[in-house]
C-alpha cells in the first residue's frame, strides 16, 4: 500500500494530520480499492508525464487555443486507449473512474472524448444494427469524429418536440434531413462546433405516405473527415463561449434537404423499408421513444457522479486552505487557523460529509444501473427488470439534482470560505463553479427532473390505495412507505444529544419526511384536480413546496440510508467506523435541517427542543470532524498536478504556493504594451463634456 | 416623460406588457426621479456613441487586452468627466448612479475610475492634509494613477495585523517602507498591477525610537509616471487571472526599504514631526485606525448597491427570457411561456420583489449615510452623530451580506432558469455572477461583517439590562427592541390568506424574530462564559444558529420596513401602490420563510396551518405579479446596448437575437486552424498504452 499510495509531503498540514482519527490511507483503499488506487495512480501519471498536458494554474488561454489543446489531448488519449473495451466489461466501473480521473484534470477533454466514444459511438452501437458496425469501427480509430444532436434553438426539455424532419424519399432510398427555419437548428451539440465528422440527429421520421412517425435517430455526415469543411447543405458552426467548459467545441447544424442513404436510419427501435413502410417492434411510440432516449439516464447517473467530483476538488482546495490560512486569535500575539473557528468549520465540514455520503451513493446506485443493464443486455423481460428500471429512473432523475445543486452550492462555499485567494483564477474555484454549473441543466433540468421521481412515488401511493399493491421496489428505497400511516404517527425522540447524533435518528425522521411530503403532495394534486382543474396544470401547481420537495426528500433519504447502512457494513473495517458514522450523523442532521421547517409543520417536532438539539449536534459534530478534516480531504484529493491548485497543494505551503504561481504568470512584472496611452497622450478633463 | 423615456420596441413581450397592472414609465418616475433619469440617459447614450465603448455579446478578449480596454476606456472617462465636483455637491447620490451605470457596462471600468479617482482620490484627500492638495490635483489630471493598498498576502480580514512598516529616519526626514517578507506582499491591489503610480500603503508607523504606533497611510510612488516602469526598490507586478473583474489590473507590491518623504504620511489622524516625535489627536489607537479606515465603511454601501446592480440585470434577462421561451403546454399543439409555469415564477418572482426592496433600502441607507458623512464634515461631535454612527456601520456591515448574498443566489437561479441559453457566455449571466461574487468578500468578508451588526445589537440590550438605557437609534432601525419582552409575547396571527398577504404580518413577525434571536444569543454567549471561555471564543462559538442569524434577520427586518413605509408614504403615487404593497409582501412572506425554523422553535408559530398560509400567499402572490414582471423588469433594465444580453433584449426576439449573436461570433463557421490534426495525423489507437 505504502508504494502505490506514498506519503504526503511534511510540512503545515501535519498538526492536521497527526491529529486524524483514522488513516487516511486505510480509508482510501476501503473506498477505491487497490485496483481502482492502480489504475487511477496510472492515468495521472501518464498525464503528469506528457508535456502535451502541461498547464499552469490560472492561465489565460484564447478560446480557439482551447479548443485546439483539447483537440490534440483527446487525440493522444486515443493513443493511451486507458479503457478497452474488455476492460470496461470486466469493471464497468473503471468507465467512471476513467472519466472522473480525466475530468479532475480537465472536463471538456473527459467530455469531448466521452461524448464520441461514449454518447455519439456507444449511441450508434446500442440504437442501430449490424448495417453501422463500420461507423462504430471507424469512431474507435477516430477516423470520424461524432456527436449527439438532439436540442433545437427553441426546445430543450420537450424532446418530443424536436422538428428537425427526415423524410424517406424512396426513389433514392435516402431520408431528406431539414431543419424547417432557424429556431429548429440543432444547438448546444458538444464536438460539433469544431470537430464532428457526423452527428447522432434526432430528427421526426417522415414516410412517402405524409406520416409522421415520431423522433428517430440518424448518422448524419456533417464535415468531410479529409478536410473537415462543412459539406453541402449544412450550416454548422461554434456555438461560441460558454460560462465553462471552453475546450469542447459545442456547435449548431442547420440542415438544408441534406440527403442520407436509408442505412444511416438507427433503426433498433423502428426501421423503413426500401420501399418506404414503417416497421417497429414497439406498438406505444412514447416506450419507443423512451428506450431511444436510453443514453441520457446513464448520462444523469454519470453527471451526479462528475459534480461530486467538482465539490471534492473545491474541498480540497478550502479545506487545506482553512487548515494553513490565519487569522485573529484570542491572543494577538499568535493567530490560529480559520478552521477552527465554529463558522469556517459549519460551512465546510457539513460539505465535506456530503461528499463521503455522495461518494458511496453515487458509486452503488451506478452499480444497480450495471445490474440493471445488464438484464437488458440478456432480455430480462421480467417484472422485476421493469420494476428495477422504474425505480432507477427516480433515482438517477433526483440524484442529479442533488449532487449537483450540492456541488454547486457547496463550490462556491469554498470559494466564499477562501476569501479573496478563492477569487484567483488560478486557485481554480472558479473553473469548478463554472464547469459544474451546467451539471444542473443537461441531460434535464433538475427542476423538471425532480417531477419524474415524485411521479413515480405518487403511483406507487395510488396503486396502493386504489388496488392494494404493496408499496416495494427491487432496490428497496421506496418500501418503508407501505407503512407510511404508522410512520406518519411517529415523532421525533431524540432528548440528549447524543441520541441525536446518532444517523438512525435522522433516518427515521426523513422516513416520516418522506411520507409526510408524499401525502401532502396527493391532498395538494387532488384539491387542484377538485378545483377543476386539468392534469397538466395540477400537476404544475403541486410542485412548489409539494411534489418537488417530496422527490428532495425522497433522494436525501436514499442517499442518507445507504451511507447509514455502510457504517454497519461488516465488511466496513471497525477503525474506519466512528469517523463514518461521524460523517454520516453530521450529513443526515445537516440535510435534514433544511426540511425542519416542515418537520414542525407536520407536527414530527414540536417546541424549541428538538431544533435546539438538531443544532447543537451539526456544531458538535463539526467541531469533532475538524481534525479529520485534511484527512478526510487527503483520501479524496488528486495529486497536485491535477488538483493544480497552489492553495490547496498538499504540502501546505500556502503563501509560497501562491507566491511562486503569481510569480510565474505570463508578464507579470513587464510594462504594459499601452504604457505610453498613459504617459503621454493625456486626456483633457471634461473637454467632452456636453456643455448642458 | 415620453420624449425623455421612449416606449420600448413592440414584439412578443407585448403581451405581457399589455397585461400589467401598472404604468412602468409611472413606476421608473417614481423611483428615479426626472434629474435622474436624464442623467442616466445621457451616460448610457455617451457610451454607446463611443466606438471604444462597442463589444460583442460573449467575446472573448485575452486578458492583457482588457486591462488595456480598460484603461482606455477610463482615460476617456476623463475626458466625459461625467460628475464634476460641483455636481456631485449638490446631488451626491448622483455619485452612485454614475457608479452604477458605468458598472452596468461593465465593473472593471468602473471600478478602475473609481479606485483611482475615489478610493485613492478621497482617502489623500480626506486622511491628508494640505500638503497632499498637489497629488489630488495630479489624480484628477491623471498626472498620477493610484491604488489603496491594505491587504497583504497573509492578512485581510484582520488589518490589524498587516507587517508592512514605516520607519521614520529624522536625518533624511524620510520614512523607509519595508516589507519584512513575502507574506507580508501588499496583495489584491485594484490598479497595481499595471497602471499605478502611486499607493496609499498602509504600514506599521515606527519612530525613530523603536516605538510602533500603528497602521498608518502613506503616498509610496510605486511606478515613474513617465515610463510606468517600477521605481527601485519597489517589486511590483499583476496577480494574474481572477474568476471576474478582468479588465482591472489587481497587483501586489514588495517594498525593499524604499524612502519617501516625511510629507508623504496622509497625517490627518497622527503625524511624525521633522524630529521623530509622535503626535496625534487621538487618545485611543483603535478610534484613530478606525477613523482612517473610513473609505471601507463607504465601500460597503455602495458595495451594496453593485451588487443589486447586478441582480436587476440578471433578472431582466431572466424574466424577459421566461417570458418568451415556450416549452410544453396543456395541449400538445400550443406550448405556453416557461413564465406561466408556478415553478418558474417562484424561482424568479421572489428575487424581482426583493430588487425592489433593495432598491429602495439601498438609496435610503445611502441617504442616511450622507447626512452622517455631512455631520462629520462639520465637526458634529454630538452624542446623536455618534449613535448614527454606530448606527450606519451596523446597518452597512449587514447590508453588505444581505444584498451580496441576494445578488449571488439570483444571478445563479437566474442563469439555471434560462437553461442552456443561460449557460452561453453571451447571455452575460456568467459575467455577472463572477463580477458579483467578490461583492461577498471585499471590504469584509460577509460573515466576519456580520459580527459587528450582532455586537451592535448585543451591546443595546447589555446597556438597557445593566444600566437602564433605552434601546433607541436615529435610525430607528433598533427601537423596538426596547420592548421585546412584550414583543417576545406576540404570536403569529393571521388565519386566512388574506390576512397573511398583509406586509403588516411580516413586519410583526421579523420584529418577534430579532428579539427572540438577539435574546437567544445573548443567553448562548453567557452560557459560554459561564463555561469558562474567554471572550475570543465565547463569541466565536456563538455566532452559527445565534449571532449570525442574529444580524441576518435584523436587516432583512430593516430592508422590510423600509419598503413597507414606502407602501403607505403618501408621495407614492395610489397607482403604483397596489403592485408596490404585493412586492412588499413577497418579499417579506419570502425572507421570512428562510426563517421558518426559527418561528416554531421560538413557538411563534405552531400547528402547521401558519407554514402553509406563509407557502400559500409567496404562491399566490407569484401568480398575481407574474403579469407584471415583465413590466418590473422594463423599469429596472438598462438600454439594450448596456445590457449586452441578446436574451434579455427588451424586444424579446429571443432566437432572433440568440441567432444573430451567434452567427456574428469570431471565426463561427470557419475551419479550424488545427484542421489537419485530425484529417492527417491519425493516433495509432493504443499505442502508448502501458503493457501490464
Amino acid at each position: 500500500m505504502d508504494s502505490l499510495v506514498p506519503d504526503l509531503p511534511s510540512g503545515p498540514l501535519d498538526v492536521y494530520r497527526k491529529k486524524a482519527s483514522f488513516n487516511w490511507k486505510e480509508m482510501l483503499l476501503f473506498i477505491e480499492g487497490e485496483e481502482i488506487i492502480a489504475y487511477k495512480k496510472r492515468v495521472f501519471q501518464t498525464l503528469e508525464n506528457d508535456p502535451l498536458f502541461a498547464r499552469r494554474p490560472g492561465e489565460d488561454i484564447p478560446l480557439e487555443k482551447m479548443r485546439e489543446l483539447t483537440f490534440l489531448r483527446v487525440k493522444k488519449l486515443f493513443s493511451y486507449d486507458f479503457l478497452p473495451d474488455e476492460e470496461v466489461m470486466a469493471n464497468p466501473w473503471k468507465a467512471s473512474v476513467l472519466s472522473n480521473s480525466l475530468g479532475m484534470y480537465d472536463w471538456s477533454c473527459n467530455t469531448k472524448y466521452f461524448l464520441n466514444r461514449g454518447m455519439f459511438g456507444a449511441t450508434v452501437a446500442s440504437s442501430g444494427s449490424a448495417r453501422h458496425s463500420e461507423f462504430v469501427k471507424n469512431i474507435k480509430a477516430m477516423k470520424i469524429f461524432g456527436c449527439f444532436a438532439l436540442t433545437e434553438l427553441s426546445h430543450g426539455s420537450n424532446t418530443r418536440a424536436m422538428r428537425t424532419t427526415a423524410t424517406y424519399d424512396p426513389k433514392t432510398q435516402e431520408f431528406v434531413i431539414n431543419s424547417p427555419d432557424f429556431e429548429a437548428a440543432k444547438f448546444w451539440v458538444g464536438n460539433l462546433g469544431k470537430n464532428a465528422t457526423h452527428a447522432v440527429v434526432f430528427a421526426q421520421l417522415y414516410t412517402p405516405d405524409q406520416v409522421c412517425h415520431g423522433l428517430h435517430s440518424f448518422i448524419v455526415p456533417v464535415r468531410d473527415p479529409h478536410t473537415l469543411l462543412a459539406l453541402p447543405g449544412v450550416l454548422v458552426g461554434d456555438m461560441g463561449k460558454k460560462l465553462g467548459q471552453n475546450g469542447l467545441d459545442n456547435g449548431f447544424a442547420l440542415f438544408h434537404n441534406v440527403r442520407i442513404p436509408r442505412e444511416n436510419l438507427l433503426n433498433k427501435t423502428g426501421d423503413v423499408t426500401p420501399d418506404g413502410r414503417y416497421v417497429t417492434p414497439f406498438k406505444d411510440s412514447k416506450k419507443r421513444f423512451g428506450a431511444s432516449l436510453g443514453a441520457l439516464s446513464s448520462g444523469r447517473m454519470s453527471i451526479s457522479r462528475m459534480a461530486l467530483t467538482n465539490l471534492k476538488l473545491a474541498l480540497t482546495v478550502a479545506v487545506r486552505y482553512s487548515a494553513t490560512r490565519r487569522q485573529f486569535g484570542p491572543l494577538d500575539a499568535e493567530e490560529i487557523p480559520v478552521l477552527e473557528y465554529q463558522l469556517q468549520q459549519w460551512r465546510l465540514i457539513p460539505y465535506l460529509a456530503a461528499a463521503y455520503a455522495l461518494e458511496h451513493f453515487t458509486k452503488t446506485i451506478f452499480m444497480n444501473y450495471v445490474e440493471f443493464q445488464m438484464g437488458q443486455v440478456m432480455g430480462n423481460k421480467s417484472d422485476h427488470q421493469a420494476d428495477l428500471g422504474r425505480e432507477i429512473h427516480a433515482i438517477s432523475c433526483s440524484s442529479k439534482p442533488l449532487a449537483s445543486w450540492m456541488a454547486q452550492r457547496g463550490i462556491q462555499e469554498c470559494r466564499e470560505a477562501c476569501g479573496g485567494h478563492g477569487y484567483l483564477a488560478m486557485n481554480r474555484l472558479g473553473e469548478l463553479r463554472d464547469n459544474n454549473d451546467p451539471n444542473c441543466t443537461y441531460e434535464g433540468d433538475n427542476n423538471v427532473l425532480l417531477q419524474q421521481t415524485s411521479n413515480y412515488l405518487l403511483s406507487l401511493l395510488h396503486a396502493k390505495q386504489h388496488d392494494g399493491v404493496k408499496i416495494e421496489s427491487p432496490l428497496h428505497s421506496v418500501d418503508f412507505l407501505d407503512g407510511y400511516q404508522t410512520i406518519l404517527g411517529n415523532k421525533f425522540t431524540a432528548t440528549t444529544l447524543e441520541e441525536c447524533m446518532e444517523p438512525a435518528v435522522c433516518v427515521s425522521a426523513f422516513q416520516w419526511l418522506v411520507c409526510f411530503l408524499l401525502e401532502e403532495s396527493q391532498r395538494r394534486l387532488q384539491q387542484q384536480r377538485d378545483a377543476g382543474l386539468e392534469d397538466f396544470e395540477a400537476r404544475n401547481n403541486s410542485q412548489v413546496y409539494f411534489c418537488r420537495s417530496l422527490a428532495i426528500a425522497y433522494i436525501d433519504q436514499n442517499c442518507l440510508k445507504r451511507f447509514y447502512d455502510v457504517t454497519f457494513d461488516p465488511d466496513t473495517p471497525a477503525a474506519l467506523r466512528p469517523v463514518l458514522k461521524k460523517l454520516c450523523a453530521l450529513y443526515g442532521l445537516w440535510s435534514l435541517s433544511n426540511h425542519t421547517a416542515t418537520l414542525y409543520q407536520g407536527n414530527y417536532l414540536s417546541g424549541g427542543r428538538p431544533a435546539e438539539l438538531i443544532q447543537m449536534s451539526i456544531l458538535t459534530l463539526c467541531s469533532q470532524l475538524k481534525d479529520d478534516a485534511v484527512a478526510l480531504v487527503d483520501v479524496l484529493a488528486p495529486p497536485d498536478f491535477i488538483l493544480n491548485s497552489p492553495a490547496g497543494n498538499a504540502d501546505g505551503q500556502l503563501y509560497k504556493n501562491l507566491w511562486s504561481t503569481v510569480m510565474q504568470g505570463s508578464q507579470v512584472l513587464e510594462r504594459p504594451s499601452w504604457w505610453k496611452e498613459f504617459c503621454s497622450d493625456k486626456p483633457v478633463v471634461g473637454s467632452l463634456r456636453p456643455k448642458l
